[in-house]
């Protein structure tokens, strides 16, 4: 994103010759001369949009500082020495050998998944024992996973993404799942975008799985000569069939196009 | 804030005769014809910055989105009739005969407020009883200063605005103190200049403040005739001297800038 500085020089361009003027204009935006077949905007739709700019730039500081104000301090805030006052704790059940159990509050979990809430509020056995195990994931996942819900922050690598993507599906922490599949859209490239899409089809994650497919079907003739490529036809063929559809319907929209357009040209 | 629409005519503008173009063009934000020296952007530019536009709204969606993950339910929620494992109710000590007790969290007093931090991490009376009594308050405001907490919301008119925003000086909720304020400032007028004037001396609202002497010294001899004006000599006559200083600065002020301007000219 480039930044204008917003320089109004009418000085400058009205000392120049008459001549000049009328057919090289200078923006007073990037400060360049351009034609009137270049032209943009007259001045007060400049200004204008200028303050509109700073509008929502207000915007975004006041919503900053409420996000500030509404994320709570959790015990695995750092340097948080202070009681929290805690009355739940979770336990990753993969490592429970060594780990230390999490202590949380039931009624930020309540407040931010739908599956705690049901396990919570119904006197289950955790809520009764006050201890929530939760199996097939390291300590590190579920530390993330409880800062992410009193904080909606999480330092992210592609693994933790997925990791976390799987929680969030487990738990339906729609925000999270957002936030984990906006990462993994950032992360696709042709090396990972099979594995990729295997992943999103297991988990839901459709915007994820559109992402990869897209990648996937532009570059076909390169994919389908990879190892991984082999492998998902051998475990799950449908996923393939229905990267050939996506690739058929892509050819025939694109021969569509191409026709309609040299119709029209 | 006017929206505009953003139509690239350049068929239009082009299809004018020749003679016109060099002289008027059209504005593609406003559509309206312009004349050079009244021209703003060049059309990269124009792109560009409603490129830049619709990234800052989709910041403000995406933040929007995390307020509404961060904000928890309350037991004052519409409808929320599920279990929410509070550990501590607020009594309006002022009614305290008829109205009910305020159940809450202490996780979220203690995380909002650093007045609650010390009253209910030091095992001070309130701690160990479960039960906050907050004097010289109505039901209502603390309700709605309980809700804030939890939300980050309110619905204010100007006396709740006055009354929480003492609450959020009492109990160091810088943010809600800056929403009261904030409001406060839009609601200001020569009648209640004075008031909130004294109000924003008392309080520490350095913003209500200013803005407010500002209202004042630009009608000092109408607001010098106002009923409130006596009483405020009587009652405290240092805030008086307070608006005559200010007064007295914004004429010098103007005097020199004045000077300074005819000097230049």
């Amino acid at each position: 994103m480039r930044r204008h500085r917003c320089v109004i020089d009418s000085e400058t361009s009205e000392s120049g010759s008459d001549a000049d003027s009328d057919t090289a204009m200078r923006c007073i935006s990037c400060r360049e001369e351009y034609l009137p077949r270049d032209a943009g905007t007259c001045k007060e739709c400049y200004v204008e949009a200028g303050e509109t700019e700073e509008e929502l730039k207000r915007e975004i500081d006041d919503l900053k500082a409420k996000v500030t104000f509404l994320r709570l301090s959790s015990s695995l805030d750092h340097g948080n020495s202070s009681r929290s006052f805690t009355d739940v704790v979770l336990i990753a059940s993969e490592d429970a050998a060594g780990s230390p159990p999490i202590p949380a509050h039931k009624a930020v979990l309540v407040s931010r998944s739908p599956v705690f809430r049901a396990m919570l509020e119904n006197e289950m056995e955790e809520s009764r024992s006050g201890t929530i195990k939760i199996t097939d994931i390291s300590y590190d996942t579920l530390r993330t996973f409880i800062y992410y819900l009193y904080t909606a922050e999480a330092c992210l690598d592609e693994q933790m993404a997925c990791d976390l993507l799987v929680m969030a599906e487990k738990y339906q922490v729609k925000h999270l799942k957002s936030f984990c599949e906006k990462f993994l859209v950032t992360k696709l490239n042709l090396d990972n975008s099979l594995m990729t899409y295997a992943f999103a089809h297991q988990h839901n994650a459709k915007h994820v799985l559109d992402a990869a497919l897209s990648q996937i079907t532009e570059n076909m003739e390169k994919v389908t000569k990879r190892e991984e490529y082999m492998e998902l036809v051998e475990k799950d063929p449908r996923l393939i069939v229905e990267i050939y559809e996506a690739y058929l319907s892509k050819q025939v929209n694109t021969a569509i196009g191409g026709t309609s357009t040299s119709k029209t040209g």
